[in-house]
């Protein structure tokens, strides 16, 4: 079987570990008898669609190791994303014209929903088009909400983070409630899925830990209902830490940060879904120190 | 001399450290030949008015041992600031009955300027009253701001985390911009000093590094100059970081955060600085991507 070259490429928010997905695919590429040389595409499509590919294989051997430990993305990224098949047939030629000259049999995007959605219009144009193409989707996404992938590298460093974050501001504030503030709230990303919010559960390893509660979008928000664990916790363990994610929505599909809330003056108050929680706690229930939202403890 | 005890009261917002002053104290103690027991007060200056002492002594080693790494505050603290003497002299008395009791002759209070303010006062009444008191203020704010102080335990940690954030943001947006977000905002707390936001500077080891704008407290923002400054680094460099102290104020002395933006409808915009400075970004520039405030980049 002849040799063919392999070009790899990095879409979407950067993670983490997105590099750490390059080295990957760079290590396994070398070992694979199928494959010759290893291109990158700089910003991702963008750098196939005009032809800028970085020869990884000039890259010094240091280099390549040190993608492990890289933050951001070494190759940079593309939020473009490809138009459907039929509104944009030039652009998919235009791919294919650059992967044939550079005798490109192999091609890996990594990235989120929208990259595995290009990748599957790309191998299905190549195949249409008879232009022998493997595509491959790498996952990445934060969110974790990559249909069919259990645990999308990426998800992992951001679970982390956020329990420590919480791990830390539940701490501060159990440690202050007696003479402070009594609820701690942290925002988290994850506009529909709430995989990062959950996350912040790590943290608790007993009940008197935090997170107590946690917000997620796949749940509609109860009002009463959430006021009520809060009243009951700050009664029972003298505070409570609360993770809501940012895509949290009301009982008729809004998300909380359009919904609102109204500051000690009754003024409407804008802002995420940590300030609306943290506006509600504040007007809502009469506890002895107000709510703090993170950064602020 | 006759050996006399110690209290040692943490006080204030809790800090990454505040438990390792509270380690130095107690071992620093226990070498003194002029002091014997060390009891810690419960929830600050509480403890002492409500005589809710602790005999750290009693404790296992390990469990002062471990101070150094005891996150958040490990004798709890106290937001209570004591009145001045003339208003509520019954509180001071009471707090020289309660140490009086205890054999108490060295009084060491853990926090920032209010703290400082109350050792003060306290040393000030036990002279009036001829209790033989030293009270010695330990300096704890993550602001730097305490008077006198050069470098306050309590503002390397905080610096230090703000200076990853911004070098984290800045990677990614730095990694990303060309065909996605170019100005990347970090709001830092300081209601009233610059320190941690001028802290972020740490992060820059080139001139690409973020943060490339610092906005200060004590430096009234000039509207005109920071854009045209973002606008210049956007089209020289690609992208640009901005840290934003809380507490940055305009020309007239009011906060950027009750200044408030408008959106992209000309709704007024509410939120913190850094909302404010995204949202001022956002509607000036003519950049190709909007701006987008830490942590949704």
């Amino acid at each position: 079987m002849a040799r063919k070259n392999a070009v790899y490429a990095q879409s979407g928010g950067v993670t983490s570990v997105i590099n750490a997905s390059a080295y990957g695919v760079i290590m396994a590429a070398r070992e694979a008898s199928f494959i010759d040389e290893v291109y990158g595409g700089y910003d991702g499509i963008n750098g196939v669609l005009t032809e800028k590919l970085i020869d990884l294989g000039q890259e010094p051997p240091e280099a390549i190791e040190a993608l492990r430990h890289t933050p951001a993305g070494a190759l940079g990224s593309a939020r473009r994303k490809l138009q459907d098949l039929e509104k944009n047939r030039a652009e998919f030629q235009r791919i294919i014209e650059v992967l044939a000259a550079h005798d490109v049999g192999y091609f890996f995007y990594n990235g989120g929903n929208d990259s595995m959605d290009t990748t599957a219009k790309l191998s299905r144009f190549a195949a249409e088009n008879d232009y022998p193409l493997q595509v491959i989707g790498i996952p990445k996404t934060i969110d974790n909400d990559l249909p069919i992938t259990d645990n999308s590298p990426g998800f992992g460093s951001v679970a982390k983070y956020n329990a420590v974050s919480i791990l830390e501001g539940s701490l501060d504030t159990e440690s202050m409630h007696r003479d402070s503030t009594k609820v701690f709230v942290l925002e988290t990303m994850g506009r529909n899925a709430g995989w990062i919010a959950a996350s912040t559960g790590l943290a608790q390893r007993s009940e008197r830990d935090g997170p107590h509660l946690i917000l997620l979008p796949e749940v509609p928000f109860d009002k009463e209902k959430f006021l009520a664990a809060v009243q009951e916790l700050v009664s029972r363990l003298g505070y409570c830490a609360v993770a809501v994610s940012e895509g949290t929505k009301d009982g008729e599909g809004k998300f909380l940060s359009e919904v609102g809330g109204q500051d000690a003056f009754g003024h409407t108050q804008l802002g995420g879904a940590g300030q609306f929680i943290q506006d509600l706690v504040n007007s809502e229930l009469k506890l002895e120190h107000p709510s703090s939202t993170f950064p602020t403890f």
